[in-house]
């Protein structure tokens, strides 16, 4: 009953036979060597970029921020939600990679950025000219953090606003793969078609060991991308293997496979929870993640069992943990058994004491 | 009738004598020129700090961007309040400064921090670990940048809630003077006693033609304050041209008297504003700043005859200013007029017309 | 024959294997793995420093920019080899993470720093007081990047002079257990007990698919060097895959006889180059990398059987590749095989055609 | 007898005037005063450059460091010559404020970058791909540090060699106009006709109490320079006191006629000296500096009668100090008398005991 992170399950077994395979021989080191032609190719072929840059670094925080320092310049700001990974969870990387950029916080529910609020912010920021911060780029995370889904139109909306306003956009899917699977939108329509330039394409979550990919709609940005990779120290000697992993990842739609199997095993949950009388969910259920709350006595027989999850928000002090509703966060991975979800239900529940 | 800032005013007679008296001979460049000597003892004196290191830099950006980047590590974050002119005034300088660090802000009635909403961010930041950006610094301002003042209780409270959780303190003092006078504490009650460990004394807006002082009052922190000025750029060769501003500003309590003058003048004014029907007042008036409102047809008698002044905020669209009552800050300064006050008064009361 | 570089060949099997073995479950990220609690113990127990931090990354870039950050003030320079991997390969990452750092580079025959010319250097950047980047860390590598290989005594004295004036210093050991291999020295006397403050231990080279550690003999400087990897993109979620490969590499001493494997490679090929009339040696051979130099129809034979390294220095021009004799770098690694250096051998020998 | 440097004298009484004179009434701040817009046009017709954007900064340092930031991005290198203030005397600040840039130093007699050397220095920069850092910008001094002069024609094939390998090219013209006063060429000879970028240009040496001009002669880098001013803290809120003393600097010539007495007292200076037996120069006399030795005795006299000047190299240790002569930098400037450089020639000279 493990649904602290999708980031602390197993590799799929087709990515570990991947690794395994490439293990022969001699390939040239730096992304130079074969088996990343064929990933690039792929990932080209899936989003219908032909000219796209593809990249590939080790850790979702390096994708985001590499990407950001490469789209905005030191005296810009990025635009964000308010609870995004860019802003609460990495320890101030797109701030140190872009050379001390600010990140301006935006609201809105469900972890969506509100266009209201972001026009608001944007203007704000273009008013005092050289004194102030300059409007940088728009960042948006799908899946959200708060386990929502922009749909390709939402993403239309926020870009399009940014690029009135003459800014470059930038996805970070850690979790695009479940995002597409729960819209059934196209990669393309998903990024490109609805105005993202650079996207952050997550594999770790999703079953890989350690890859994340980089997409570049724009090839101009590509050697730019690739000094601040390598001055990050993001440049792998032995890459092939993080091609290796990429590679089988698009093979036979497996990202949307694994990703199927972690938005189905939160269906299940979430399901399984509104049936719970004293189960609510603070946001909607969309992808792999759900946010909810249940009695403290259910949180205490589910622990006891060794289920292994978040309270939510982190920062709830003790007089917020003294309330008789405690809320969770639940993440499913592509590992996620039916088994652990039931019987954690089974736990949780009042009813069966 | 010129209200638009204190930092466009001439400079005060007594400085530009001292600054003509130093110029003869060769002085030591870089700071150890004697009048410096004389500048560090009267301001170590006037803070009742011995052991204070004092340094000067020539704008109020560098002396707080420095002052911030000495006491804060580049993956901490720098609280503020929302309206800190380190937040929205500085274009980044102390993300710069610092290596990378992030600013919190922080809401606040009349631009003063508000002790909960500071204590709430402090609790969200700490709450990550490694993850998330670390508790840095305090950085409060007083004057404010609406006009109030902070009581040295205030500063204590909040200075206290900092120290509890491990951070520095830095007052921006831009207008220091001002505040001064308005509570009538000493500089030291408004500082050291009260928990503050660097302060930014204003010199430029109230009368020096460009200089502004940084007291640090661990002397421990003076060196590297030192390389950082450097670093900066900002270590003048020719500085006792600063050294004999600070020194004239030092004297007679020049620095007091000034500011006392463009107290009287707020006074004066908003006295004057209280007694127009139109009138009403956004913030308190406590020092030498005045945010209110009145009538768009006194706003357009009053610049019609040249009256300089900004509308505020400054990002008031289009249809915000299609109101009958447009807000205004009004700034005073050492040799604003009883005349050009009364004069201005005069043109914005519609009883006038 | 692939005689590139030793990032380019084969993982060892024991560390895909254990690779494999760990991919089961959940595990606690970010490198809370209980795995990782193993490797900790087994290099605090192989190095003899029971208080160390050890901490892993993927690549040597990182493990020598981040290691030299939390050494290093951003004011202060950073004394290393004019061919040192930091100053030459790295694309200035030092600079990058250190927030600005100078490289102040020395001489030295044989890639080894020449110590009267280290304090030559030393001397002249204390000169200038504030207005001259100040005295910082020194950084060394062993194996150097000419193949050489320093004894404990050579290090302690560089180390000996940079404590004098008050340096911390830093191991790149990308090639360590090659280095000692070669002087049957003990981890320790290659590290702490020889002067060292914090070892970047590499492994990547040495049969790993992609981990280095990092061991800091000061765990005072463990909270910062966390925060500097967090901030740089570098710590791994699915950590446990580094923590596997590093704990596969400390078992059964299985890092020495890998770089012992790849050391004798390099000497049996130094001994059949020593063989051929037209063969000169550029520097001595102690580890596992050659620089020779042989004739021009030797090279053209052994690269037109597939025969894969670099002419060297990397920047010929041209006419420097008129000669009849060129240069070259040739790397052995541990999969390095007999029949591949033979057939080698052969081809580049005139006298065999 | 004060040949220290020419940061230290006292500023020409047609700057104090002119600053006295600018002390009335109000100002636009910010450098959006009347007096700046008449300055940009003097500069800009003194340089015979209609369309170049010019901005005012308060150090020299401030001046190399924005610029070169602007020309720069932060994975490049900066070819200067190996005793360039921006190397030795800035503490790092080109670093800083490009974010982590490299600065390749060049060799070169007399204080000139020897041409060969810069091709053999970009060479290597340009031959490791990725993984070295990227040729950048060349930033050449004139006056050099050693008192030498750069002909146009040397100047061109410096930035000839610049820009075929795609460099901008700074000028550090902290003296500048001595340049001007020692070749006869006019400013724009000696910068864009000679393919210089951005100017340096010095006022705090030659006159000023402490204001620089930057020159960009591409108007599109005008919005990022002044952003990176800014940033960088050196926006001045007073800026019409810059504006009136670089506006009286461009009146009537007095730019070279105070740079023409400074070169014409060295003049004098290194005529006497060459009058003295024991007296030798290090390097050509052209400018304003002279680098000259002369016996011990001849030092001892002219320190004990008050004179003071800088041994030199600085980093000397005392065994050179043992030497029978000890060299020395002595600096002139615009208000070095006759009398004090005949006292100071009698002082040294051995004959006169």
């Amino acid at each position: 009953m493990f649904f602290a992170s999708d980031n602390s399950g197993p590799a799929a077994p087709q990515i570990i036979d991947a690794l395994v395979a490439e293990n022969h021989g001699y390939a040239s080191a730096y992304g130079n060597d074969a088996t990343m032609q064929t990933v690039a190719e792929n990932i080209r072929t899936a989003f219908e970029a032909p000219d796209a840059a593809v990249y590939l670094v080790a850790t979702g925080t390096a994708a985001n921020a590499i990407s950001i320092a490469t789209l905005t310049r030191p005296w810009q700001t990025v635009f964000c939600h308010e609870h995004a990974h860019v802003e609460e969870d990495e320890c101030g990387a797109p701030e140190f990679y872009a050379g001390g950029v600010k990140l301006t916080t935006v609201g809105g529910a469900d972890g969506k950025i509100k266009p209201e609020l972001l026009i608001g912010e944007i203007r704000k920021t273009g008013c005092l000219g050289v004194h102030g911060v300059q409007v940088g780029t728009l960042s948006i995370t799908n899946v959200t953090e708060r386990g929502t889904v922009y749909s390709p139109e939402e993403v239309r909306t926020l870009t399009g606003i940014a690029r009135n306003h003459g800014m470059h956009c930038h996805l970070d899917g850690a979790r695009l793969a479940n995002a597409l699977v729960a819209t059934g939108c196209t990669p393309a329509e998903a990024t490109w078609k609805s105005g993202i330039d650079v996207v952050s394409l997550g594999g770790t979550k999703n079953g890989l060991i350690g890859v994340e990919g980089v997409v570049l709609f724009d090839p101009e940005l590509a050697w730019e991308f690739e000094l601040r990779r390598k001055r990050g120290g993001h440049l792998f000697s032995k890459h092939r293997f993080l091609s290796a992993q990429m590679k089988a990842y698009f093979e036979d739609s497996l990202w949307l496979e694994l990703a199927g199997r972690a938005n189905a095993a939160a269906s299940r949950l979430a399901e399984g929870l509104a049936k719970i009388g004293t189960a609510h969910f603070v946001h909607p259920v969309e992808a792999n993640m759900i946010f909810a709350g249940w009695s403290r006595s259910g949180h205490e027989r589910a622990q006891s069992e060794g289920a292994q999850y978040y309270l939510w928000p982190p920062h709830q002090d003790s007089s917020d943990r003294d309330n008789d509703v405690l809320t969770a966060r639940l993440v499913c991975n592509w590992a996620t058994t039916d088994d652990e979800i039931d019987r954690f239900l089974e736990l949780i529940d009042d009813q069966n004491t």
